[in-house]
C-alpha cells in the first residue's frame, strides 16, 4: 500500500475500470478463500462504488467518527466485500489480514456488514430493505440536527446519505414505508443507487418482480434518474451530479451485470450466493486483465485508491469552520459535541431524580401510557435531543408531550414524527437516527403490532443502539378492540430476545424509572409495555423506589417469612397487592414481588435475588396477563403461573379481566389450592 | 325484518342513499351502544358497499359455504360494523340481538371482523394491510383453482375478490409486497376499493402520506380508476363496470367523507375510532333524514336490502352448471368438491404411511431441510392441492419438490409460487389461499426472516388456518452468514404463539412425520423447522415411530432407570445421543428424549409425559441451539439447559458450535457437573 509504493508505479494513475477491478478482484478472493459469500453484487455494482467512494464521498478513513461525513449505508448486505474492499483501499483500520479472514470467527469482515462506528462501518445489514430505512433515519436526522445547529454561513451540518440497494430490498415492504415517507419529508440528502441487474436468488426477478420502479418513486415524490450504465464511470458521474443538484431524494437506476468480469458466469444468479470457483476467477482475472495474485493490490492502484489525505482535507476544512462556529456559537458547538458524543447533559441526572421524586411525592394513580407521557413531560425539557413519534397513533399511545413541534417536509425544526402507519419502518428509521448521532429516538404503537416491526426490534439489539419503543395497550386490558389488538405473546416475545430490555411497569413510578433507565442505557434499545387502562399508585419507601433498577423488588413485604410469594408485573401487581391483603386478613403472609423488568433483576447478585425469591418460600404465584411459561423459572415445578392460555376476545377490559382469571378471587383460590398442597 | 314488513311499505323502492343510510345508523347506533368502535369509516363508505353489495356482489347469505361466491375483504377491519351492517341487512344470519350486542363478550360482533365461515366472514382484518394480502391469497387461489378445474363452456370457479382498503392499508409495507405480485401475476378479478378520505387517526394524512397512489399502483401493472365520488351512485356502479370489464387487478380510489352524515363531525379524524357521541348521533340522524329509532330498519329499507332470493338463484344457477359439469366430468367434480371441502384424499393415509415407512427403512443422513424436500417429493404426488413456494430462498429452503411448477401471470395451472423477497406478503397470501379453499399452501424462509411474517403467522393461528411454514437454517448452524442470518429467539418465540404448532425434527423419519402433522392439521398453522446442515439419521422401533408425534419420546432408553435424562431438539439431539453414549461407557445410565414438538408433548396425558420425564430423575439437561428459557419448565430448577445466551457470529457451523459450547465435550462437562450436586 501507500508506504510500500515505488515512484515509478505511483506515477501512471490506473483508469476507473482498474480502479473497480481491484474490488473485485478483493471480493472474488475473499469469497473463494472463505467458499462462502456473495461475488455477484460487488462484481457488478464495483463501477458505481468506485466513482462515488473517488469523486464524491466525503469521508476521512484517519476519522470513522468525524460527524459531518456522508454516510454511505449498503443496503444489500449480503455485497460485504463491496465495503470491506472499499474501506481497505481507501485506507480504513481493516489490513488484507483481515480480508483474508473474511466471514471467519472472530474477523472484522463477517459475512454480512456489522456495524462497526470505528471502522466506517454505519450500521449492521443483510435483513433486506433495512439498510435503506436506517439510511432514511440518517437522512432524517441529519436535517433535523441542520435545522437545530446550523447558522446562516455556517452549515456545519450539511452531509448525503448515500445507499445501495438491490431488487430485494426494493420487494420488501419496508422500502415502500421508509421512501414513501422521505419523500413526505424531503429528505433531499438521501441518494440511492439501484443495482438494477435483473436478478434475484430465484433467478430473472422479471417472474416475480415487474414493478416500474422509476415510476413507484416518482409516485413517492422522489427524483429519479433512469437507465444508468452502472459499467460507464462517466454516466455515473452525471448521475451523480444531477442527484447533487436535486433537492428531493434520489434513485439513480444503474443497468448493471451481476457479477461483471466473471466470463461464464456474470448476469447469471450463480454469481450471486457462492464462490465462483477456482477456475472462473482464474479466467475472471483473464477477462478483466488483473494479473496481480489473490489479495494483493497492485501499488498504483492502492495509491489511487488511497483517500487518507484528501479524507485529512475534507475533515481539516469542516474543522476550521466548526471552530469559526465556535468563536461565534460557544454554547451551540458545545452542545452538539455532546449531543453527537451521546452524552446526556449535565444537568439530566438530578433534573431525572428530582422529577422522580415530584411523582413518587404526588401518589396518582393512572394509566402507565399516560404515566409515560407525564415522564416524557418532564424529562423532555433537559433532553433537546429527544425525538419521537408514533405510527399514527399518537392519542393513543401518548407520544407526543408538551414540548413536542411536528418535524415537516419544509421545517425540521421540531422533534415530533408522524410516522404514519408504518411500524416497521418507522422502528428501522429510528435505528438509523440511532446510529446517525445527536438525536435519541423513541416510538410508539400498540405493542401488539411490534410484530410488524419485530426484525428492526433485533436488529436494533443486535447493533446495541439506543432506540427506545414505547408499547401501550399491552394486554387484554385494550378491550374491545379485541384478539387482534390484544397482546399476548409480545412481552415474553421481546424478553427472550437477546439485549433488548423490556420493562412492564406498574405505575407512574415505576414507568418514570423505566423511561430514565432506557435514555441512560447506551448498550441497546428499551421496550416500554404500558397500559392502556388505569392503574393504582404503589406507596414506597425510599429503598424500595431505589430497588426498581434492580427489576424486581418486594413490593410488600409481610413483615415475617412469607408462606407465599406472589411475583407480578404491570397491571396485575395491583391485583397481586389486593390479594396479599386479602390473605393477610386471613392470616397468611404473603409477599408481592413486582418484577417490571426481568433482565435486570437475573443479572443481580444471587444474594440479591435470593432476599426476594427466598428459596425457604416454595410457594410462589406469578401472574400476567400474557402468556406465561417464562414465569416458571421464577415460580419453580412447585409454583403457579396465572397467565393467558390463548387468544384474546373483544368485550370491556373488566370483562375480560374477569373471564381469564385476572381476579383477586381467583389469585386467592389458586394461592389457597398451592398452600394446601 | 323481511317477515315483519307490511305490504304498504314494502311497494316503494327506497333511494340508495336509505339504503347506504341503513349502514349509517347501525354503525352509529352500535358503536354507540357500546361507547367504542370505529363510526367513521362505515359512513364514509356506505354509499359504495350499497352499490357493491346490491348489484356486483354475488353471494348466498343463505350459504356463506357457496364455492363459487366471491369473497369480500375488509382490509380496513376497524370499519367492522360496516361488515356486519351489509350481513344483516343482506339476511346472513346475524340478528338485531348480535349487532346490539356489538364489542360485547361472545358476541358474533366482535370489535374487529374475526374469521366465521357460517356468517360470510371471510378472514380477520383489523392488523393493516394484512387483509388486502389474504385478498390477493384468494385471488390467487381462484386462478390456480380456476386453471386446474374449469373446462370449455365450464368456468364452475369464476368468482372476484372485492377489497375495502384505507390510508392505513396503503402506508403499510406488506400492500406493496402483496400488490406488486398481485401485478405480475395478472390476477384480474381482485377489485379493490379505496377509502380515499384523506384522514387517518393522526389527523389529515398529507402531513405523512402524499404518495401518487394512482401512480404507485399503475407502476404495479394494476388499472387504476381515479376520482371517483364515493358518495354518489352511479359514479360508483360506474367504476364497478370499468373495473369488471378489465383483465387487471383494478384500484378504484373513492374520494369520500369519513363519517358521512355527522353533521359536526364529518371529515375529521374524531369520527375515525370513537363513538359520536349522543347529540352527533342525534344530529347525523337528522341530517341523514334516518328517523328510525336505534336498531331498526324500516321494512321497506329492510326488504329492499334483503339478498336472500337473489343469494338463492345465484347460486341455483351454479348449481345447475356444476350438475352439468359433473355430468361430464365426474372425477373432476369430486375432486372439486373434496378438495373444497378441505378433505384430504382417500389414498392419503396410506400413502403416507408406506412413504415414511421407506424413509425410515432408508435410514440416511441428511440436513432436514433436504429432509423436507424429500418427504415434499413424496407426498405431493398424493396431494395435487398443494401449492407452495419461498420468498426468494428456493434453492435453500428446498421447497421445490420433483411436482413442481411455476405459477406465472399468464399460466395458474402450476403448483410453486416465487414470492420474491417478500416473506410478510407470502404468509399473508398463504393465509389468504388457506382461507378460500381448495389449495394447501406452504412457504418458506429462512428462520430469521420469520421476524418480517411475524404478525401474519399470528393471524393464521388466530384465525386456525392450514398454512405449512417452512423455516430452514434454523440456528448458528446457517454458518458464515453470521448473527443477521442465525435464529437465536425465533424458536421460542414461534413456540410461545398460541396456537402455533412448532416442529424441530432431528431426521429425516421425524421431518417426514412432522409434515404429514402439518397437512393432516386442520385446527392452525404449523412451522416446520429445519436444519441447513446434515444430521444423522437416528434408529427407532415402531413404538418409537409411532411416538413421535406426541410431540416428545424417549429415543434412547437406557435399559434402567436414568441417572441423567438429555431433552434436545433437532440438530442438538445427536449431540445428545453421543453424549449418552460416552456416559454409558463410563457406566452411567442416560436417557435420551427427541422433542420434536413441546405443544405436541404438553397435551399428551401425565402419564404419558410422567413416563418420557420420570419424576425420579432430576438431572436433566436440555439442549438447543436457541434461547433456552421455556426449558426451563421441562429440566426443572435442579436441571441445566445449553443454550444460546446472545447472537450468533459469521463463522463455519463447525467453529460456531464448539465456540458456544454445543459439543459433547460440554454435554459431558455439564452432565458431570449436574450428577456431583
Amino acid at each position: 500500500m501507500p508506504s510500500q509504493m515505488s515512484p515509478k508505479t505511483a506515477a501512471r494513475r490506473p483508469d476507473r475500470r482498474e480502479l473497480a477491478n481491484a474490488i473485485r478482484a478483493l471480493s472474488m478472493d475473499a469469497v473463494q478463500a472463505a467458499d462462502s459469500g456473495h461475488p455477484g453484487m460487488p462484481m457488478g455494482m464495483a463501477d458505481i462504488a468506485e466513482v462515488l467512494w473517488n469523486d464524491y464521498l466525503q469521508h476521512n478513513p484517519a476519522n470513522p467518527h468525524w460527524y459531518d461525513r456522508d454516510r454511505f449505508v449498503l443496503s444489500n448486505g449480503h455485497g460485504s466485500m463491496l465495503l470491506y474492499s472499499l474501506l481497505h483501499l481507501t485506507g480504513y483500520p481493516l489490513g488484507m489480514d483481515e480480508i483474508r479472514r473474511f466471514r471467519q470467527l472472530g474477523s472484522k469482515t463477517p459475512g454480512h456488514p456489522e456495524r462497526d462506528p470505528d471502522l466506517g462501518i454505519e450500521t449492521t445489514t443483510g435483513p433486506l430493505g433495512q439498510g435503506l430505512a436506517n439510511a432514511v433515519g440518517m437522512a432524517l436526522c441529519e436535517k433535523i440536527l441542520a435545522a437545530a445547529f446550523n447558522r446562516p454561513g455556517f452549515e456545519i451540518v450539511d452531509h448525503r446519505t448515500f445507499v445501495f440497494l438491490g431488487d430485494g430490498c426494493l420487494m420488501e415492504g419496508i422500502s415502500h414505508e421508509a421512501c414513501s415517507l422521505a419523500g413526505t419529508l424531503k429528505l433531499g440528502k438521501l441518494k440511492c443507487f439501484y443495482d438494477d441487474n435483473g436478478i434475484s436468488i430465484d433467478g430473472k426477478v422479471s417472474g416475480w418482480f415487474s414493478d416500474d420502479t422509476a415510476g413507484r418513486f416518482e409516485a413517492y415524490g422522489w427524483q429519479v434518474i433512469r437507465d444508468v450504465d452502472g459499467h460507464d464511470s462517466a454516466a455515473i458521474a452525471g448521475a451523480i451530479e444531477a442527484c447533487l443538484a436535486d433537492e428531493r431524494p434520489s434513485l439513480i437506476i444503474c443497468k448493471t451485470v451481476i457479477g461483471y468480469g466473471a466470463p461464464n458466469k456474470q448476469g447469471s444468479e450463480s454469481t450471486h450466493g457462492a464462490a465462483l470457483g477456482v477456475e472462473e476467477v482464474a479466467a475472471a482475472r483473464e477477462s478483466l486483465g488483473w494479473d496481480a495474485p489473490p489479495f494483493e493490490v497492485p501499488d498504483d492502484i492502492a495509491v489511487a485508491w488511497n483517500a487518507t489525505e484528501r479524507g485529512a482535507l475534507l475533515e481539516r476544512d469542516w474543522s476550521n469552520r466548526f471552530a469559526s462556529y465556535r468563536a461565534k456559537y460557544p454554547e451551540l458547538a458545545g452542545e452538539f459535541e455532546r449531543r453527537m458524543a451521546g452524552e446526556l447533559p449535565a444537568r439530566w441526572a438530578e433534573g431525572a431524580t428530582e422529577a422522580i421524586a415530584r411523582i413518587v411525592a404526588a401518589g396518582k394513580d393512572m394509566a402507565t401510557r399516560k404515566a409515560s407521557l407525564q415522564a416524557l413531560n418532564v424529562f423532555a425539557p433537559l433532553l433537546p435531543e429527544l425525538v419521537g413519534g408514533s405510527a399514527d397513533l399518537t392519542g393513543s399511545n401518548l407520544t407526543r408531550h408538551e414540548h413536542s413541534l411536528a418535524v415537516t417536509g419544509d421545517d425540521a425544526s421540531g422533534n415530533y414524527i408522524f410516522f404514519g402507519v408504518r411500524e416497521f419502518g418507522m422502528s428501522a428509521i429510528c435505528n438509523g437516527i440511532a446510529l446517525h448521532g445527536g438525536l435519541i429516538p423513541y416510538c410508539g404503537t400498540f405493542l401488539t403490532f411490534s410484530d410488524y416491526a419485530r426484525n428492526a426490534l433485533r436488529m436494533a439489539a443486535l447493533m446495541k443502539v439506543r432506540n427506545i419503543f414505547v408499547y401501550t395497550h399491552d394486554s387484554i386490558g385494550l378491550g374491545e378492540d379485541g384478539p387482534t389488538h390484544q397482546p399476548v405473546e409480545h412481552l415474553a416475545s421481546l424478553r427472550i430476545m437477546p439485549n433488548m430490555r423490556v420493562w412492564r411497569p406498574c405505575d407512574a413510578v415505576e414507568t418514570a424509572i423505566a423511561w430514565r433507565d432506557a435514555i441512560e442505557r447506551t448498550g441497546g434499545p428499551t421496550s416500554l409495555v404500558l397500559t392502556r387502562q388505569g392503574v393504582p399508585h404503589q406507596r414506597r419507601s425510599d429503598a424500595q423506589v431505589a430497588a426498581v433498577r434492580r427489576g424486581g423488588y418486594v413490593l410488600h413485604d409481610p413483615g415475617t417469612r412469607p408462606a407465599i410469594i406472589f411475583i407480578a408485573t404491570g397491571s396485575e401487581v395491583g391485583l397481586a397487592m389486593q390479594a396479599a391483603s386479602a390473605l393477610a386478613d386471613e392470616g397468611t403472609a404473603a409477599s408481592v414481588v413486582s418484577m417490571p423488568c426481568t433482565d435486570l433483576f437475573d443479572a443481580q447478585p444471587e444474594s440479591y435475588r435470593r432476599s426476594v425469591l427466598p428459596p425457604a418460600t416454595s410457594a410462589r404465584i406469578a401472574v400476567e396477563a400474557g402468556v406465561g411459561d417464562l414465569w416458571w423459572r421464577y415460580v419453580g415445578p412447585t409454583g403457579r403461573v396465572v397467565a393467558m392460555h390463548g387468544f384474546g376476545e373483544s368485550a370491556p377490559a373488566g370483562d375480560l379481566f374477569r373471564h381469564f382469571g385476572f381476579t383477586v378471587e381467583n389469585l386467592l383460590s389458586v394461592a389457597k389450592e398451592l398452600l394446601a398442597e
